[in-house]
């Protein structure tokens, strides 16, 4: 039977795992020294079973990586056949190609780190881009939660409810969700100001009034891109605006700044653990770690 | 010609270096995003030269690792036929040995990263543990640094000083810093409480009445090891207590509890760059950078 190892970024996620699946839960030391280093001790023998280590990477990114590597040696160590490394959020995603010349590609970096300490599977959600998944030579895919979310939107009682996606990439998700809600889905045109570097998004009028405006995103992260959906919509005097993504970041005081324009609500999945985590990713993630193993 | 990349962290050492040298040193941009992930590009073709990444990794530790690897991903895609980490600082070589079964073997973690991502050859500044040099499979090598300590001190206005060493282990550093100096060296006996986990001092008589005391050790951290020997030193009414090491990483406010303890002069080495590390390395490193280049 497969044992999980909680990592300290993601320890109810991992309880969540533990209940759904019956699998056990390993006990593990966790702390860090005076001087910042971290340290893990995985405080039980693994016996050739397979370690699942469930440890998300938000801010501190770097700290969260490197006990995702520790989490990977000392399951080895105790004696796990295999790791299935499961990374709910991946940090450094969004530096997915060299831009620029002579850039560090940091998220091959990840890849090869997680590799080199051992791992021999790896699982995300959502993960920014695809072509992340390609810098790995283990077996490596990426989770979709939309479902998720979409589920869980429809428990709330929404009356004819637009589901918004604030960038027309991320429109396939908003329509998906629609689907689920049986609601409407629309976008917006977002463009990054190649000057000042600042997300602008396009003036649209939407027929918003008096219904509920749900935008859905993959990620917050300064929350510009939410904000800038939040104020379009707004204007449109809508009944509330929710904002739904799988990963809340929330760099720079971004819930203040989507409260200040005009966001009601604002949920996220479990893949960073929040006081907005609401929705958990735990039953997606363990069906892919189910054909995992089989496969 | 060689290349000098500099780290964020060895800016100071690097220009050091370059003056010392006359190798070009590459102009690098280095940013933190607002979610605060580190960016690194290197803004020039390295066209097939030996790239030299000269990064410490004192705390925030896991941000210095990480910029390394990206210091290290970046020469590479920028043409370098061969790069050389330097890494005067090198975190985690205190868990160089698995102490406790299955505890994450932190040092050969950072080993086998900087290997994955393409290093071809390490240097570092004493080591903690020579064992950690041998979980490379590149050439590794630490660098000897008390003889620019000592060199530096010989060049204040001692008189009859005693060099102590806080821990029986360092002896030997002292006795030679000693008799570069023509000073006499001593030690004191140091055990960890393991119970508590702190470090407990032997008393020992010390005849140091009106002479300068200088405690040399290794690394400084929390600085508990030489706050005990300065509390003995000080019962001895010596003239002045300086404390001299090469790694002065002063974590949880050591400094401040050095200067109580009755320390009068805190030195370090320019490893950590803080405002002691006014003796430099530059010229050691050298050394063996020329003698692996050479090799």
């Amino acid at each position: 039977m497969p044992v999980l190892i909680p990592g300290p970024a993601s320890s109810s996620l991992t309880q969540r795992l533990a209940e759904l699946s019956g699998f056990m839960k390993a006990k593990i030391n966790y702390k860090v020294f005076p001087d910042g280093e971290s340290y893990i001790r995985i405080e039980e023998p693994l016996k050739g079973e397979t370690a699942i280590v469930i440890q998300s990477c938000p801010p501190p990114q770097d700290k969260r990586v490197m006990e995702l590597l520790q989490l990977i040696d000392a399951s080895l160590r105790a004696g796990a056949s295999k790791v299935i490394a499961v990374v709910p959020y991946l940090a450094y995603s969004r530096q997915d190609k060299v831009f620029l010349d002579y850039e560090a590609l940091s998220s091959k970096i990840i890849a090869n780190a997680i590799e080199a300490i051992g791992a021999h599977a790896f699982i995300t959600v959502n993960v920014h881009s695809e072509i992340v998944l390609s810098y790995f030579k283990i077996k490596a895919l990426s989770v979709d939660a939309f479902p998720e979310i979409a589920s869980y939107l429809s428990s709330l009682d929404f009356k004819n409810p637009l589901i918004l996606s604030p960038d027309r990439k991320r429109y396939p998700e908003a329509q998906r969700v629609a689907k689920i809600l049986n609601g409407e889905a629309a976008f917006l045109e977002k463009k990054r100001d190649l000057t000042t570097g600042d997300i602008v998004t396009e003036e649209r009028t939407l027929n918003v009034e008096d219904r509920d405006v749900i935008i859905v995103d993959d990620i917050i992260s300064t929350g510009g891109t939410i904000v800038n959906a939040a104020k379009i919509v707004s204007k449109g005097k809508p009944k509330r605006i929710i904002a739904a993504c799988i990963h809340g970041l929330y760099a720079a005081n971004a819930l203040e700044k989507l409260m200040a324009a005009g966001v009601n609500e604002v949920l996220s999945t479990d893949t960073i653990e929040t006081k907005t985590s609401k929705i958990s990713v735990a039953k997606v993630l363990l069906e892919s770690i189910k054909q995992l193993m089989e496969g």
